[in-house]
């Protein structure tokens, strides 16, 4: 059964929640995407977040870009975290959707993450699990020592070739 | 019959609320002004904007601040126009309200104001309605008149008293 | 006989404003596009904005760029709604013009739109129009249903194909 | 046994970071308040972070002002969820802190909330410990309930006594 | 004959624009300060624009605040310098008002001074003068050499009372 | 003799003042143009500002980028107008550029016009000259009239073929 | 014999630079402290600059506000590090100042601190000083242990008295 | 012995931390080069901070974009001097990795060079080293000088073949 439901408001957001979804599957973690606009079928919306706690999600990650309402929406019905993804604009760069989801008023959180930081989003909702799911944990330990290594290794290559051939 | 409808997120919008339905009461246009939360009380809101074209009403304005999801939310549901006026905020100024509800997204236009523009949301919706009112249009553009008259009272005295003694 | 005067500063704005006109023609709204400069022919457009109301406009979308003039201009002189559209500039990412747009002083609204907003703004004025027209309304409310079919669809096919064959 | 840590950089947080600990006492969650500079004590900071796990920390709330290092160095080391609170700051307005927090690089989420959103960040480290603790739910979505109760009270007054006299 | 025309769109720029005022007085530049709004009054505005040559006026300073249009539209009309006074606003700190008069497009510049730079856009005027003016250029000379002795007084009495007593 | 000296500090802003220097030549006014950093030869910059008036230049254009002092450098020296263009800047668009040339302190002004406004920069210095230059004045006036006639031709155009074949 | 000189553009920037000041008495490094506009008194400043080696001093510490030129133009003169401290400004917050002081072309460096970060300019002087200065170097260390022992007592304050009595 | 540490969080950094150490390498100061990520082995980082002054380094150039925490955790660590270069980033231009940089709080300094400033902050280092070395301030003098000679020579090409031909 899923635990993280992702969903967007429009498919040109996917490269960006693909990434969500690729650390999802990466860690195990069970995962539905969905694509919803909460602007243009609000009724749709609607159902989608009153119906998740039911259909078994703990988190749902909402990627939005421009006036951001997705996240925040959720948020107001979902009663566990939302996680919101920031969508880079071409007009102001994503300080619009970063706005219009970080700044929530007081009662209804949305957990932000960096502007287009889809792997981000991802690795959050696992490490949410994960306050209650030892193995799980586990696996983000190892992902994190992964990240560690590849650090360590461009280093070595530096320090072998030198700056000039690197 | 109430013909605008103007609503709020938190009632610490009121200040700048007022203004609107001060200039539609001296324009002589009916409205109802309502408290209602699109983040606290979702299933109220989704009510409110759904049955507001059958309550008569032909704009609604929406007020809100910070992450500002009202204006946006009534107009993905209410099929007329929606006036967005965006609050002004400690930290940002306003920049997020504004940009939370003018860039929303093809398809689901919200007509902005300036940031804490009461008044000019009031004369906003009072402007379209005098699309098919000529009365209305004709207090309009009394109302426009007076506003001329005050500058020119202004420059009247300046010119009498000087600017020393302005 | 022409509803909504389309007006633009420049003809490097035509590929935003076209998006007005096509939402426009496609709902059945009449209107009229100019390229007028408040700043380069003063009296041409002074004259324009005069004139715009016995030629039976109701709207005015204007959209203009960088210390973006037109549409307050046409607010101060056009006493029905005007609609201004913010121009995407290459150094401040249409800031400038968002802010020379929505930031109208008390007493002469623009109803601003997102920037680069041309759909937006169409169906903005089809929405003003509406308030007194029952068909227009029942058109725009057959093309929110378009929008929402569309978002369907490719939730349809998401669900088909899964988000790494998308 | 504490389950939440909060921590801040500097006394001068607190009155925000005060609000965090109240709500998780309202909704019965254990914390642990500290007062530690990632920058000028980084060995008590890194020792902190290392033992947070053994200590039964599920979830970290860090604030932090300006170059807002804190959550972000928590997240470096820290397995499970950190929840950043960026402060309001005198000449930036608190986006230097937002932009600190925020904007962390793939691998290492901080689940962001608004400036100054110390409330949100204790609903928010509830809302992580509710995904499997179904009575912290249960009180979770009482809270909901009252936020939406007092909305509807001042909806209540409002039609009740006119907004002249709210 | 007055040389320079200063116009304002509300009194309430007027602090700001007597310092303008007051530095040309100092200078022995003869002026005349009017409130005329663009917006509120566009005949007025128009005629007033029209009729700057003819009376004798040299440069223009307009002053204005949010979508400040004023300097601009004088630069439309009027074929002489324009000199804009961007001012400070509330919710942007002058950013709107100096975007809407620095950024015109190309073909109507005005001379921009900064935020609130009343004084600045007096002596400005000032030194346009004085390109055809070898007197005024001296009295120009001797008020930059009355600031520098101002400054030297200062480093004078910091030397002679050590900084802490400053 | 020249009366408007062109400046820049780097050959990368060539591009922009070219066309300062266009317009210049268009309307039949001498300048000379130089590239002089204030940065790094400080000494040539100061022997270049301070023998400018005797050159007989009555303006000069400064163009700068990033932090960009060139300008008010130059206005702290030259006691008649300095014009500065801000240069377009990759990471900052430019804002760093305007903020280090607009926002003078009070005593030393720098008329700043658009980023990367090179045009009207030329053309302000033109209006400046022509405060005491009636040919000139008639020359600007032609320039304004050809503006005006160039945006009728794309009126007419767009009448003519509309919208869709313009 | 002084080898910090310390310099301001206006004596509003003592109440931070006496920061700067108290630091350096502090850690017993000698300074000198004056006040010169780069833009007022320009031969006043060039001399400054051009003598600031022989006087001896190894750094300067530069505070200015709005467009900064000061700390820029004491790094194109002198070759030694020049320390430039931003100061708030009330329209843009001190981004003005920041971005005319960070943003330096390619050759001309200047160490910039944050904005009104008087204390920490003291700190940078000392710390490069320290590079050649084994016994400053341990008076700053011993001042950053100092740090961390006042954090450490807020802390313990903070877990012997509670955060509700804090 | 290498007297700087370049250190940077990622590899794609390189293009900008090369510059730097190019400029060392001309002026023949010695240096090392590393790959450490604060966030992905705060165990490595904290390792390399706290040996960096008995490896001999006297100051650390740190380079790092977004949350830009590098530069701010070396100067928490490392007594002497840390050079912080905030990189460009899509989204934000650089105003993310500048905010995380430059404003930190009293007591950590973090010397600041402008976005992308590679160049200057290998300057800015030799600058430090040269207040104790002679012969590295004369190298940097010859490198100022050949700064000042390159802008000669643009100039004398501009003269001799005019600004249409440059």
């Amino acid at each position: 059964m899923a635990k993280v439901g992702i969903v967007m408001g429009s498919d040109s957001d996917m490269p960006i929640m693909k990434k969500a979804a690729d650390v999802l599957e990466q860690l195990g973690v069970e995962f539905e995407m969905t694509i919803i606009s909460a602007h243009r079928e609000p009724d749709v919306f609607f159902e989608y977040a009153k119906t998740a706690e039911e259909k078994g999600f703990k988190v749902i990650i909402a990627g939005a870009g421009m006036a951001a309402h997705l996240p925040g929406m959720c948020a107001a019905i979902f009663p566990m975290p939302v996680i919101g993804i920031p969508m880079h604009t071409t007009s102001l760069g994503g300080r619009d959707s970063l706005y219009s989801i970080v700044q929530m008023p007081s009662g209804i959180p949305v957990a932000t993450v960096a502007i287009n930081g889809g792997v981000n989003a991802g690795l959050l909702a696992a490490k949410i699990l994960a306050t209650s799911d030892p193995e799980l944990l586990a696996r983000l330990k190892a992902y994190a020592e992964d990240l560690k290594n590849q650090v360590e290794k461009k280093d070595a290559r530096l320090k072998e070739v030198g700056y000039k051939n690197y």
